[in-house]
Order: C-alpha cells, then structure tokens, then sequence
C-alpha cells in the first residue's frame, strides 16, 4: 500500500477563493456566509485532480489538508482565522466523506499572530472528536515572515503540544504564504519554515519535554539534507544531545523532487523517520521535460533508491505513516482497504 | 595549491569589540576614534587562530573578511554603517600587509536597511583601487531578518551591481546576524539568506543583465544542495531559463561540513562552479568526536570524493578561485606564492 502523507486541496472549487476574496475585503465587519460548493463540484476537482493522479501514479491513499499557502494565518484577527479555518476544514471534511479511504482529513488551525491557542485547541477537539480528522498542520509562523514568531522551542507553544499529545496527534509543520515580497511562498519561505523549525527543535527542550510529541517536517525538513553536518557540529559545541539522536524524534516527509535529495535526506535522518509524499499539484507540478513524466510523482525516486530493501520501501510507503498517525489505519479498514500494519 | 576562499577573521583582538560596544550604546552621537590594536597582538590572534590552522591543514592562502555576523548593517544608520565597515576593512587590510600571500582582503560594504549605495560604492573605490582588495561580501538584508529588503532581483541593487561589473569584483552574498530571536544567525539565518539568494536570483533577470556579474553563495548555498529538484521544476513551471543553464552563473563555496553535502553540491552546479572553502574557526568549530578532526577541516571530505579527477580537485582548490577572483593571482604572485595559473 502506497500512502501519501503530504496533500493539500491545491484544486478546491472557485466558491471557496472567492468566500476569502470576501472575507479579507469585508475584515472589519466579516459575514459568516459559507461558500456554497456541490458534492458534484468537489467530486470534479479531485476526479480531474489529486484522484485522477493518485490512480495513475498508483496511490492508495493521501492524508489531505486545505491549501497550505491560503491559510492566511496573517490576515486580520483570531476571528477572521477561526471562521476560515472551519469553512477550510469543513471542504476538507466533505471531501473524505465522499471519497473515504482516499483522502483522509488533516487539518489547518485557527491560529493567529500573538495569540494563545484557545481557539486552536477548541477547533481541534471539534475535528478530531466529532469529524475524525486524524492530523493537523501547525503554522510555526502566522506573521507569514513579517514580523517576530516565538521559537517552536518557546513555552508559547507548549499548550498546543500539550493538546497534541492529549490527542495522541501528529501534527505537519508548514507555513502558509509570504507576505515578504523578496520571498517567493513556495521557492523560498516553505524552506525557511523547514529550516528553522529543524534547528529550533533542535536547540530547544520540546522534544525532551514531551517525548510523545510527533512533529512531520515536510519537504524533507528544507535545507537539512545538505546542512546535517553543520547543525550536527552545532549540536557537539553546545553541549546538547547529539544530532543523531534527536533527529530521531522527528519526522521528515519525501517532498523532494529528484532520487539523490530523498536518497540524501533517508541517510540523514533514517529509514523509520521518513514519510512518503508527493504534495502533488503543487509547486513542482510540471512535466519533465527529460522524463515526460510529472516532477511532482515522487514515487519512482524512491524506488529507483538502490539501497533500500522491501523492507525499508514497506515502511517509508506505508508502514511509517501507520505507526505516526494512529488514527490512520481503522480509517483505512472502515473504508475497506487492505492495510497491513501499524 | 589550495585557496580558501571563504575566510573571516572571527579571533580579531577584543579591542575591536569593545570599539563596537562604544559605538552602539553611543549611536546617537558616536566618536570616531579608533581601537586601538598593536601589530603583535594581530600576530598573535592569528598565529594561534587561522594561520595555525591554515599550516595544519595544508591551506595556502585564504580570502578574509570581517567577522559577517559583526557587520551588523541593521545598527544605527549609514554613519555608523560607515565608520564600523572602515574600522573592520583597515584591520583587514592590516592584517593582509602583516601576512600577504597568507590572508587576501576582502571587504564588507557600509550597508543600510533602506538607503541607496553611495557609501558602498565609495567604500569598494577606497579599498580596491587604494588597498587592493579582491573581492567585497554584499549582505543581501541588511534588516538583519527584521524587516522587508528587496530581493536581489529588484532594480534597487542595479547602482551595487554596476560597481561591481566596473570593477571586475566577484562578491560573496553573506548575511550578517539575526535580530529574530527565533533564527540562529548561524544556524538559520545564514541558510536563509543563503537560499532566498539563489531563488531571488533564479525568478529575477540579473545574471542576464549582468553577465560577467560574479556572485559567490556562501555555505553550499543553503538549502540548494538539498532542493535542485524543486527549483528547477518553478523554473520550468514558469517558463524562464533553465535551472541547469542559470546555476552556471553562480559560484558556490564548499562551507559544508561532510563529504555527501559537498558530493551533492558539486552534483547540482558542476566542477567549474564550486570553489574550496573552510569558513573555519565559525559555526562548526569543533572536533568531531568520531574523527578526532576539526569538522571544519573541509579538504579532506572534497579530497575523499572518488569520482573527482585529479583536474577537477584542481579546479576546486585552485584554478575556479584564480578565474573567479582576477586580482587574486596578482597579490599571491607579489607575495612570493607559486600561482598555476588563472
């Protein structure tokens, strides 16, 4: 069983950027009118979309969050986020009602800059309790790069944590778009996000202090497969525990677009911490011009990888994404597909 | 022989801090009177510090600069950008009369968050045409990740670049610290800067503008070894020049502290552009307990690489550097040094 841990509603209907057209101009006085889109709708955008790929590329399943660059987490206040964040992740809802065992829901939260996380911690009880969501998406900085964002090592961040391992939640740290305008949201501050979320996990306590915490860093941790030794260095003249060990608690996906990166990042961070993902119809979704095959399908990268054994494929393509989300494998079953594990 | 080209003079004597404790607490009216450092005290900062390990570890020359994370462009204003960026470039230069062949100097620039490139250009006409300078570092957010810079693409670096073409002077783009408590200059920000100058550099139209332009990225260029794929996927998406044919123009230093990184380095953006580098006695300053070597002992990892030819090891350690950097064979020939060519 293939399963892609990394997917986003990049195809959602019109409706749905037109109610956040809405929302952002009406900011001041927002309504609470949610877009009107059709089963038949949301069915035509996947089945011409990430369904129609998933089928192709011999997918089974993907866990799938709203778009990471439109959640916006900057634009007006903690209402604007939270009324945003459920109509997102109501679509997101509808889509693994309608297409069970294909799309298994993730969730973006309703944070917002400077501000606590009542909200977020209320949105997820309301996900996972009553919708079943099985993961979220933390925005490590909702400023959107304009402004100062406690480090994930802050005790800013721990109620949040708290509420995850309470939940037994993982949780994908990404951040939406830039409003930085030298910073291109998917070419450059996706990777910053990556980058930093590393190094701050790193040099924190967060991953001592709650060692049940289960943290994705998606587009294989950003720069990290040509900086280990360098943040390995880092880690030995500061005394801290080894680089080796700690990456260990982390959890990085395959969203790299050639053999040689993920090839790179598995001997960084290990067999048992890497995800697959493809995080199609996204930034690198383009047919390659050398293959005729699309840059965004991972999946013959990893195969072609000739060092790992079935074994080590098993648990990067399916095995792995078991164990991390636990939710994930009774979804699978309720929907009548065959999983072997987790 | 071997170069390093990628080299700051972090061990400075105190004096110089203590010159720039004094500057900022008096900022509003600053004094001009300068450290005051004995030629025996740089003897001894250096013999102990980058010499020493120059000798031992086989290199013969390396481009110095200023400590990067000192050149602090986000205090103060131009004046005092000015001053520091003077007082930092006469100690380089002291430094490169005290041991030609040994240190070349290279420069910061008087940057300001904000303010055009007067002072920079006068600075480059002081040091290149009176002191002799081969090269300058251009810090690509002079808000030190406080604010919004324009990208290296947009027209406000043009006066900078036309300089640069003028003179014939390659520049390494190097940040200097954060001022965001959430990014370790070295840990983070340096790799941002790093990647955000590739990706701002790739979606701009400066290397055709400016074709005999030479911009060094420093640290392997941040996420880039890591994040070809991604990179030249956007390119195709968005129809500009390839990834493969624009990569060329750049210039990327080996500040990578383990073979693979380097392997895939050199992989990504060919021998020609690849240039030895140590940045040593910085971030990975420390004996790596499984070697009983310093980390940022660098040759051996590109020496270790078994599909390099001898040529290649050549063009790496010597000859890219003497093409790149045209005044550098002229001062390393005047100081006795055997030049192969360039």
């Amino acid at each position: 069983m293939i399963i892609d841990v990394h997917g986003h509603y990049t195809t959602s209907p019109p409706q749905l950027n037109a109610f956040r057209g809405q929302q952002i101009s009406g900011m001041g006085r927002p309504g609470r009118r949610n877009p009107v889109i059709s089963d038949d709708q949301i069915r035509e955008s996947l089945e011409n979309g990430q369904l129609k790929l998933q089928r192709e590329w011999g997918i089974d399943a993907a866990l799938f969050s709203p778009t990471a660059g439109a959640m916006g987490h900057h634009f007006g206040d903690a209402r604007i986020s939270q009324h945003w964040t459920q109509v997102c992740n109501d679509l997101i809802h509808r889509v693994a009602e309608l297409y069970p065992g294909d799309f298994i829901p993730v969730a973006q939260l309703p944070q917002s800059p400077g501000v606590g996380f009542e909200n977020c911690i209320a949105e997820l009880d309301r996900v996972v309790n009553e919708l079943g969501f099985v993961a979220c998406n933390v925005n490590p900085d909702p400023t959107g790069g304009a402004g100062m964002t406690p480090s994930l090592g802050d005790r800013y961040w721990y109620p949040l944590y708290e509420k995850l391992v309470e939940l037994d939640l993982p949780a994908m740290v990404h951040v939406s778009a830039s409003v930085n305008p030298a910073w291109h949201s998917a070419g450059v501050y996706y990777l910053v996000g990556d980058t930093a979320a590393v190094f701050q996990l790193l040099e924190s306590t967060v991953l001592q202090d709650f060692p049940t915490l289960r943290l994705i860093i998606p587009h294989g941790g950003g720069a990290l497969p040509a900086q280990v030794a360098r943040w390995r260095a880092m880690q030995i003249n500061e005394g801290r525990e080894p680089f080796e060990e700690l990456i260990k608690r982390l959890y990085f996906d395959t969203t790299l677009y050639n053999q040689q990166g993920i090839e790179m990042l598995i001997k960084a961070v290990g067999v048992d911490n890497t995800l697959f993902s493809t995080e199609m119809i996204g930034a690198a979704h383009v047919i390659d011009p050398e293959t005729g095959d699309w840059v965004d399908n991972t999946r013959p990268y990893v195969e072609a990888i000739p060092w790992l054994t079935a074994e080590d494929r098993h648990k990067i393509f399916e095995s792995n994404a078991l164990r991390v989300y636990p939710r994930l494998a009774e979804r699978l079953r309720k929907a009548g597909k065959q999983v072997s594990g987790g």
